[in-house]
């Protein structure tokens, strides 16, 4: 094989399939960059068994061929390579030459015949969303997926199409996280909880502008995203994921408008007053035009009150601080609404659309 | 005491203090900033007994009174109130109340009066630069102190002032790394070892313009730097400095001039063969008119050629191309000049005026 490409749009390449390559895994294949040239295109593909990539790279093949790199060395080798045109020769016994300017590189190689491929997503049904869409979509809701693989279904989130809408849901047992958004063409109801793993390094690979845009392509088992010159797969999470509809009230006894910022600085001050080991509440107590937020703590004592407007009854609440932060972090809105019932009901942040809703459980607490 | 300060005016002087509050000490007491309005000027001052920092603080005193609160918790408040005037009241309690706007933190502090205080230092003779080249000066030079403490010399850098000139100096036992510069006003001859750590401090501190000065007191023991509000004292490191004068040899056998930032990035590229594990020196072999870096791994090989200007024979010679990268990216000439002897011998890196010299060891190596 023998390849001539510049080395940023090799970097690019590797920068993309980067994301696929396992740090830890008992098949040393994987731990490569399949390199493939053996038809009229570059490609170069990863794949960790749960999640794959393949991208097309600019350049020209000056002899066919198909070679597995060492995935970490060959992306440090090209990361430092002077900004210029970069050959790769591979011989017989898969050793791979990499040239450029007056630097010249050994590598040893593995045959390409051993690499695992990407299973075959047929490419059915599709819906499509610009790129930044779905880099927000992923963005507002990851963070409330859960940690632990305790529960499987909790690591990932809901994709649900219905109606002609995109809900995209995530939760962790505290909290629950959804977004929707229209979609332009019309596509069969469907449900896929994709793997937050997934989620993440497709959203570092998203170019974040709307007028690029992305395709996902969903099987019983498997999700493809295909976007510019690349495409992801991955498995999706098996199994039936929780029934939230019947979680969404939209009953309330209060209701408090408030300036979002205000609160997100408000619960980040008073957060100081927190150890990380103690998982004190803040104490949220609302009255006509005004929310008071205390804490208390070994190491001081923290307390603000904000303007609002409210409406329906007086209420004093306790939340985890950080579960708050999380989804104040993520919504744009410079105002937003939140709907409370009582000191054990969740908490609701959501507008009026709910093209956003945010549900957060509420922490005992002593006064 | 009662003060107002701006939230900006009280973050800038924390960050400053904060650099001499311990990170570990069996005093509690030192983990705190010391806030000292007694007199007509707000101070803060912190200490770990190695290195003390003091700084004036913009504000205003209606009440005066001194405080010791601790560094972290006040430090992360100030940081996070809003962008406006800060009132700190303290009552007999030594109990501290911060607001600003409507936020309200109420902390226990410490009396004052159990602070370490700094050591008195006597401003009898000193040095003035500005505050760009002794942040050049360290900049330059920290990099090959060594980290153990095997020998406490090492861990610090010799500034010696003669004949109008301070030289900086520093040394693990494997290079030589040394600055020097012309001094404005006449100082007499005068020695010390200032602790690495006391100036990565100073240098965190100092602003890098030229306009602004710092001035160097020295006594027996200790070294007072004093820049704008500011002044930091730190104990001297006792003992005889090493020798290095009949280290520096100016006789050489070739003579290499090349460009600084080709050689950097090459073996820059050839370290990647090189795993963190294993020594593995580069080998730099000098011809007419060429320069060849060669190394060989389990990872691979890789090997280079640069264009240089060479007098003098030709040389084999192997370096930790650490050391020598270490040095390459702190020198700011475009070409520099590199004086060999023999594959045993020193190899120097210097200007002809020698302001800069920086001595590397080879290391053995096996063609």
């Amino acid at each position: 094989m023998k390849l001539i490409c510049s080395k940023n749009d090799l970097l690019k390449s590797v920068n993309i399939v980067m994301k696929a390559v396992p740090s830890k895994t008992t098949m040393p294949i994987l731990e490569c960059i399949l390199i493939d040239a053996s038809a009229d295109k570059i490609e170069f593909t990863t794949n960790d068994m749960e999640l794959g990539i393949k991208t097309v790279v600019e350049g020209q093949i000056l002899e066919r061929g198909r070679i597995a790199l060492n995935a970490k060395i060959f992306s440090d080798i090209v990361r430092k390579l002077p900004d210029s045109d970069v050959t790769l020769v591979t011989d017989s016994n898969d050793q791979a030459v990499i040239t450029c300017e007056k630097a010249r590189f050994a590598i040893p190689g593995k045959s390409g015949e051993d690499f695992v491929f990407l299973p075959f997503v047929e490419r059915d049904e599709s819906i499509e969303l610009s790129q930044f869409t779905l880099k927000e979509l992923i963005r507002q809701t990851i963070f409330s997926i859960a940690i632990t693989e305790s529960n499987k279904l909790m690591t990932g989130e809901l994709f649900e199409i219905k109606d002609g809408m995109l809900r995209v849901v995530s939760l962790d047992g505290h909290r629950i996280s959804i977004r929707r958004t229209e979609l332009k063409e019309s596509c069969a109801d469907r449900k896929a909880v994709v793997p937050g793993k997934t989620l993440s390094e497709v959203s570092k690979i998203l170019s974040g502008e709307t007028e690029d845009m992305v395709r996902l392509f969903f099987t019983e088992n498997l999700i493809l995203f295909e976007l510019d010159e690349t495409i992801v797969v991955s498995r999706l999470i098996e199994g039936e994921y929780f029934r939230i509809d019947q979680m969404l009230s939209s009953d309330y006894e209060t209701k408090v408008t408030i300036n979002k910022q205000e609160l997100l600085n408000c619960i980040d001050r008073a957060t100081l007053m927190v150890k990380e080991s103690d998982k004190k509440p803040i104490i949220i107590n609302i009255t006509d035009g005004m929310l008071e937020l205390k804490i208390r703590s070994d190491i001081g004592s923290m307390n603000e009150e904000i303007d609002i407007e409210k409406e329906g009854r007086d209420i004093m609440i306790g939340f985890n601080p950080r579960f708050f932060m999380d989804a104040l972090r993520v919504i744009d809105e410079e105002t937003i609404d939140i709907y409370l019932v009582n000191p054990k009901a969740p908490c609701f942040i959501r507008d009026e659309e709910q093209s956003y809703v945010y549900l957060i459980l509420p922490v005992n607490f002593t006064v």
